[in-house]
């Protein structure tokens, strides 16, 4: 049902989830997407290597399309395009380095014809019946934007991830001013940043960031240093420069992303870093330990990144020693407490010292209770949909939002898949369409469900029982077998016995089909799977898998 | 090799690792054994239970073992007990709810002929060459002991957990005077709890969190309350009660561990209240709101919890609902962060709001860095072994008795199985026993090794595919099949394709065999093994694991 006048906004990511962050604005007849995300898989999504948003929709409504916007260049943000492009092929537009980031990311995936488009701070992309206005702010990689979408009834402002900061590394300010006026105009609806409205406060300056790794710098002044961060967070690379050089230190890099994303920073001008400062990993035993930094990936405890390589000495390059100083400066994403404690305990047993999660040696991408209030009173807009973050984040956006002034009924807790109807007079939440996770595993996409999902919990859990009998297609008669195959299950060298048992149980089975002339494998299979998840459950009080195979001759 | 005069300190467990504490004394012809936990399982432990120590070196000098001594009731002191009392029977020795505790735990695994005995604080045990006595501490449950071994070396003093509550909930302090005492006689060997090592400053007092609760409990005063926390923290128990009693509400109990820890407890009288207060899950709904405190495990979001099943309304006898204040007493255990955060979520889903993780609804039941200096100070032992910590909370643990002027060379940062060697005059490393991880997966204790793990882990990343295939004994013809089951792998029915062309690839293979007169099984599992590989790898980049069966008739 086409209704005129009313615009609709709806998330297919990014809502009750951290990731995946994808935005759908729908208008006469055309559509705008925000960003186009990835997430990490969930704990029982085993085997899984990345999730994607259900783009269903949008290949239904492929000729509406007139471009994907990007706010940044982070994987939550940009990881699912490759992916989304092969189905709908439309413009992409973003800024330089979201763009020199996308264009790495295409290549991986062998995408060529993708029309890529680099957009400046204020610069409008008309499409139609929406013109879209890039407007700086402040993340925790450059070139970060929030998008203004001009509408005939009225603006509709999509923060992206942000924060204000004040003393920004490359000195622009978050575009207050642009906002202010906005405002004026009249902002219709806000969608704001959820990530931290559960932290009070206010995020501290990237700057901050840089006194305090000066400060450890000064102090291990014969140590080599190694800092481990996010790859994309190029100002802390910026700094972590800043401090080699002020201690005049050569840097080396390890770790894929970590290069990749040096490279195109440098290239397009993001980094500041004399050519002869960096050096090749290979090239590190040539200086003396105070004269070198490597920066590396693995803040999160990657078991194959490069720092947890290096904590178990299996690292091709480096090799941690006694007094090594290692920062790392990132924040833990929840659910890597465990492996980033993990390594730290290596790296300490290795007798290295590890500095981790002060408050000095990193600091949030994301806006924090008193900037959400700010920005509120900034933009001053008639509607507001919290987005990017988990319920109990939005649930604290909207109360925020109430405690400067808007009335709870113009605040709308959408999920994703809602459709937020509105147009200048009013908006409501009104039906949904279809969403969800598509789950990448190596080349196949959307191909692992939940059946498969559900087999490889089963298996992880207690593992396989394979029974194979081979019977004569006309008699029924058991020519071969039943043999048995276990697989993480038991040590079956210790556990005769068990197998034994099995054996026997089996056979009453399979006799007692014989005699009962019984010839429906159907029957049978249940039959053997019945008996022997009784026996093994009552020997061991495990469940494995039983899968009985019946070959006919 | 037997040397006379020198004792042995050897811990089984609890060194660079958190939980399965389990340490061991031998001096002379005599064995003491201090605790005998569980931890939890690592990620990568598919499907196992509980983990416990290796007792090989136990179970092979089982005639010299006097008793086990136990210093509290919590399960990574007591968790090991039944596994372990079944290979050797000896006393157990410990204060009495540590002994009421057992006693459940030994009656669920049918454990009857075991010998308990509880102790005072002040009394002393008299093995022959060992005198034990136990010493109160301050823990997060009560009776929580120290443990003093009297030699005629000297003093060994093991803190257990502890931590130094000068106004603790019981009323009684850590016995700091029997600590002087036997300082003045000459500890010669401290062995300290280092779980909260690196953690600066004071661990606050219990009563702090009756406070919050206080406050939490007046702000709802018209609102159900639902408090979760560990069973076990039976102090916390009883200052819910009291905020309880104090604003007239009555006390219901979900979730079988809590049932069982309140039973045990207010039989053995430590924790007072009234008979009445005590109403039963069925009847919450005959009371208002605000008459109504409902007390819960699932403070670490575990999925079949109470408090989880509360959340996604599978909960049989409670419906969160609007308004419902829950408070969530509890620190998360690292690793747990997710599965909390994803119940919090869906309890504010469904209305309720939603209190954790704030300083004033809970505190750490062990020593910060000023009471482990404190208890340095007190105790001014010879030697001094940090216990009970990951790595780096042993090696900070080391450097704050260094700070406090111990010398270095006194101090023994071990691992699990080091022998700690030491008379009057000296002490050193030397040696090791065995000692490990013995996995306990439903009725099998030790049955799951590494091959069982590789395999489980293996099918849960890419699951299977079993290839099956029947052949004529005399000419190697193949009479059924190649055919082909997977599990885990793809969705079957979505990729025909896929394998359809995994059963030319087979087909081929077996030709080629049948051709070339190959009969040997292992040659023909394994070309079916590697070319199948190599093509499910090429089509989908995943690696099932690849089962082929060959049934000969």
């Amino acid at each position: 049902m086409y209704k005129k006048n009313k615009i609709k906004v709806m998330a297919l990511g990014g809502l009750n989830e951290i990731g995946k962050n994808m935005t759908v604005i729908e208008y006469k007849n055309e559509i705008i997407v925000i960003d186009a995300g990835m997430s990490f898989p969930e704990d029982e999504m085993l085997g899984i290597d990345i999730v994607i948003p259900d783009i269903t929709y949008l290949i239904k409504n492929k000729e509406k399309i007139k471009g994907i916007f990007i706010t940044h260049g982070h994987e939550d943000h940009i990881g699912a395009l490759p992916y989304i492009l092969k189905h709908i092929n439309v413009p992409v537009y973003g800024a330089r380095l979201s763009i020199g980031l996308i264009e790495v990311k295409l290549k991986e995936h062998k995408l060529s014809n993708v029309e890529l488009n680099i957009v400046s701070p204020r610069q409008v992309i008309k499409t139609g019946c929406m013109d879209v206005e890039f407007i700086k702010n402040n993340h925790s990689i450059p070139d970060a934007c929030s998008l203004a979408i001009h509408t005939d009834q009225g603006i509709i402002y999509h923060t992206g991830d942000f924060k204000i900061d004040l003393t920004p590394l490359d000195g622009e300010v978050m575009d207050i001013h642009r906002i202010c006026e906005l405002s004026k105009k009249g902002i219709l609806l806000l969608l704001s940043d959820s990530t931290n409205a559960d932290s009070s406060g206010y995020t501290l300056s990237e700057k901050t960031v840089g006194e305090g790794l000066y400060d450890l710098f000064r102090k291990a002044s014969k140590n080599r240093i190694i800092v481990a961060t996010f790859a994309s967070n190029i100002h802390r690379l910026q700094q972590i420069i800043n401090a080699s050089k002020r201690f005049n230190r050569k840097v080396a890099v390890s770790g894929r992303s970590m290069i990749n994303v040096i490279s195109v920073a440098k290239e397009l001008g993001y980094l500041d870093m004399p050519d002869d400062m960096l050096i090749d990993l290979n090239d590190i035993h040539k200086y003396e330990d105070k004269e070198v930094v490597l920066i590396t990936t693995g803040s999160q405890g990657e078991p194959m990144s490069a720092l947890a390589r290096m904590a178990v000495s299996e690292h091709r390059k480096v090799e941690i020693k006694n007094g090594d100083l290692i920062i790392i400066s990132a924040h833990p994403i929840p659910g890597n407490e465990k492996l980033i404690s993990k390594v730290i305990n290596s790296l300490c047993e290795r007798g290295a010292r590890v500095v981790h999660d002060e408050v000095d040696i990193h600091v949030s991408g994301h806006a924090k209770e008193e900037e959400l209030k700010l920005l509120q009173v900034l933009a001053r807009p008639k509607f507001f949909m919290p987005v990017h973050g988990e319920y109990r984040m939005l649930k604290k956006h909207a109360e925020i939002a109430e405690e400067v002034g808007m009335p709870s009924k113009n605040i709308f807790i959408a999920k994703t898949g809602d459709i937020l109807e509105l147009d200048r007079h009013s908006a409501r939440l009104n039906g949904t369409i279809p969403t969800g996770q598509v789950l990448v595993d190596g080349l196949g996409v959307g191909d692992v469900g939940n059946i498969v999902l559900r087999d490889r919990k089963h298996l992880s859990e207690d593992g396989l029982m394979i029974v194979v009998v081979t019977i004569s297609k006309d008699e029924g008669r058991i020519l071969a077998g039943p043999d048995i195959i276990s697989r993480g299950f038991v040590y079956v060298r210790e556990s005769e016995g068990l197998m034994e048992g099995a054996r026997l149980v089996l056979k009453d089975v399979l006799n007692d089909c014989e005699e009962k002339g019984i010839k429906e494998w159907a029957y049978i299979k249940n039959n053997i799977k019945d008996n022997l998840r009784d026996y093994l459950y009552q020997k061991t009080k495990r469940n494995p898998m039983i899968l009985p195979i019946i070959m006919e001759v």
